[in-house]
């Protein structure tokens, strides 16, 4: 089966029947997010997975009580660091020596670039790249998820504040940007289920620029 | 062929042939990209196209020279919107009204909800989030490129403000945000292109709430 199908198929499931999703296809699903495209390679986020109902049950009421988070089997929570410190930077060419099995001069020239690059920047101005880089692992997901049968309904509508709080990741230096609700579509009482997928026309999404 | 087996071959390539993407293929690529989820659904970006060798050589300066830019087939330029205004709804409830063949009441109350939402933020706000959404459809176009046999080099190290100059963008009300440039790999003149992959273990990337 082609992407386009795998896309045409998903869709922003409301509700979900309660069933579990078996662990591995929640693996694949992870294996494939972590395999995504990051900027200068750092993965600046993390994903927290709950499957756990009393976490479920904390976070729902920060969710605006929408159904799926407690019919939902995993919720994959994408958190953003709250910035780029040298630490990271120093984490992330050990793991190229370790994977390239190189020496760290190979890589010093390119440290230094990226840290004048990074390790200038406000936190601010970090948090947003890194919440971009998650964007991308999160698009990698739900793709992920089509392609096991797998329904997964990405939502913004949160308390990022009160989700770091349960989850203790202002501790971790990270704060969650966006949900990503693994689960099954229950077909009978969702009223997305057999609705047309809302997209713009190619023309009014694409300008081009070719050869006159 | 499977998701990850797509994603293991792609790496973001740094020396390409020269040679021409197929039509056929671009076009399938940014139709699998139009099918990205987006928050609301409000798809808040464009996608430029660029195979105009002309514009490629305007660009490329801008683009720190790197020679993929000339070396591309295309350079797909992601550009966000500067802010959400109320004809970007008016647009959006008017699409779900067509592909729905529904009558305008029906979407009333959800416009208004968004409409309080998206309006009543910062045009920064609004452009960060535009940013998020478009960086979904990059990581849908990155697989779809993938599945294509299509390497496909995602790239922020640009000069936003110039691309936007020479591609017309503010007029559009847009700005670039990343680049896609799509092209062949050129195996013999790439150092990357033989290197392993360099990602965070799983451990390193995921934290996991279970049930105990």
């Amino acid at each position: 089966m082609q992407l386009i199908e795998h896309l045409n198929w998903r869709y922003a499931v409301k509700r979900m029947t309660g069933a579990k999703v078996p662990e591995e296809k929640v693996q694949h699903i992870l294996e494939a997010t972590r395999l995504s495209a990051s900027s200068v390679g750092l993965q600046p986020y993390k994903i927290i997975v709950v499957s756990d109902e009393e976490t479920k049950r904390k976070l729902s009421p920060l969710g605006m009580n929408q159904p799926q988070l407690l019919e939902s089997s995993h919720i994959l929570v994408f958190a953003a660091q709250e910035n780029i410190t040298a630490q990271h930077i120093e984490d992330y060419i050990a793991l190229q020596m370790k994977i390239k099995n190189a020496p760290a001069e190979n890589f010093q020239a390119y440290k230094e670039t990226i840290s004048n690059h990074l390790l200038s920047r406000t936190a601010d101005a970090n948090f947003n790249w890194a919440a971009r880089q998650a964007y991308i692992a999160l698009g990698t997901a739900i793709i992920a998820a089509a392609e096991q049968k797998v329904d997964a309904t990405p939502m913004e509508g949160f308390n990022p504040a009160g989700f770091d709080e349960i989850l203790g990741l202002h501790q971790l230096g990270l704060k969650s940007v966006a949900l990503l609700v693994l689960g099954y579509r229950d077909e009978a009482n969702d009223f997305l289920a057999n609705a047309p997928k809302v997209r713009k026309d190619l023309k009014d999404l694409i300008v081009r620029f070719d050869a006159a």
